[in-house]
């Protein structure tokens, strides 16, 4: 009699270790931090045939053509935007008024866009996307950056890295309202 | 007799559980990760009397004061170089050449410094200390930088981003490898 008690007692616990267990494994280690890093100068495959398949400028391809530099930005932004994505891009006042410079090209694609004014030139460099992953490095989103300098992105979904540049930007997003 | 018995295993059992927790919070998670985020610009404190307390030039501070544009990179590194901590720095031909560059002052200071040769821009911006900390963002490593630009450093421990970064600093030190 005890000892059927005794083996009810222990498959019971048993059972108990095993839900602790997987609780502990599920709530203390859930899945791995996305975590990357790119180097450049890197060759750049090119984008038009993947975001406008339907452009009369699509493409048999042979690597790199029709992108002029520079406008890195515009065709990640303005492919995302005909999807319906929502897009808002800060940049410098400065970098608005150089040639070949894509704020009007954006603005016009329906784009919302804010620049910087004031003394402070903006240097940032930085992307977060859906509010929980951030691509932030050195890199200049230009394609002459891309293939011709030495540089890094880091791309990752750490929250204690995300969180910080999503704020940043908020706050610089309200700071630069024209209205 | 056979309570004492499942009172003991009880008792067995409690340890036994508590101990398999104790680990597992130990060795699942081992303490937070360090990252950080600084946003710039900001107002930058005095470095001198922080690295070098003893020098004729140690002051009794108003901010800025007596630092160059540019010598930032120079403050931190020489006072760790006195300090016995092995540095090696990276850094593009151009820089070198440029008026106020600090190439000169550190290769005097006894700091090994490479250059990056050939049509390649150098345009990163980080540092990898202790090989397991990784400072990486926007910011060139100028006073001016941080005081007058809209910038961000970011810092972390995160393995995954700490050692692409060991790596390809190291293929770049080998690569420029003058010898």
């Amino acid at each position: 009699m005890w000892t059927v008690k005794v083996i009810g007692l222990g498959m019971v616990a048993l059972s108990l270790s095993l839900e602790v267990v997987i609780w502990l494994l599920r709530h203390l280690r859930p899945g791995r931090t996305f975590n990357e890093v790119l180097f450049f100068p890197s060759e750049m495959a090119c984008m038009e045939h993947i975001f406008t398949p339907s452009s009369p400028y699509s493409c048999m391809c042979s690597l790199p053509h029709g992108v002029e530099t520079s406008s890195l930005v515009f065709f990640v932004t303005s492919s995302l935007h005909r999807k319906g994505v929502t897009i808002r891009v800060l940049t410098d006042k400065d970098y608005a008024a150089i040639t070949g410079s894509q704020i009007g090209v954006l603005r016009r694609a329906g784009i919302c866009v804010r620049c910087g004014v004031g003394s402070v030139h903006m240097h940032h460099k930085f992307a977060v996307i859906d509010g929980r992953l951030l691509i932030t490095g050195s890199l200049n989103w230009t394609l002459t950056a891309v293939q011709s300098n030495m540089e890094n992105i880091l791309v990752t979904e750490e929250p204690d890295l995300v969180q910080p540049f999503i704020k940043e930007f908020r706050r610089l997003w309200n700071h630069y309202d024209p209205a």
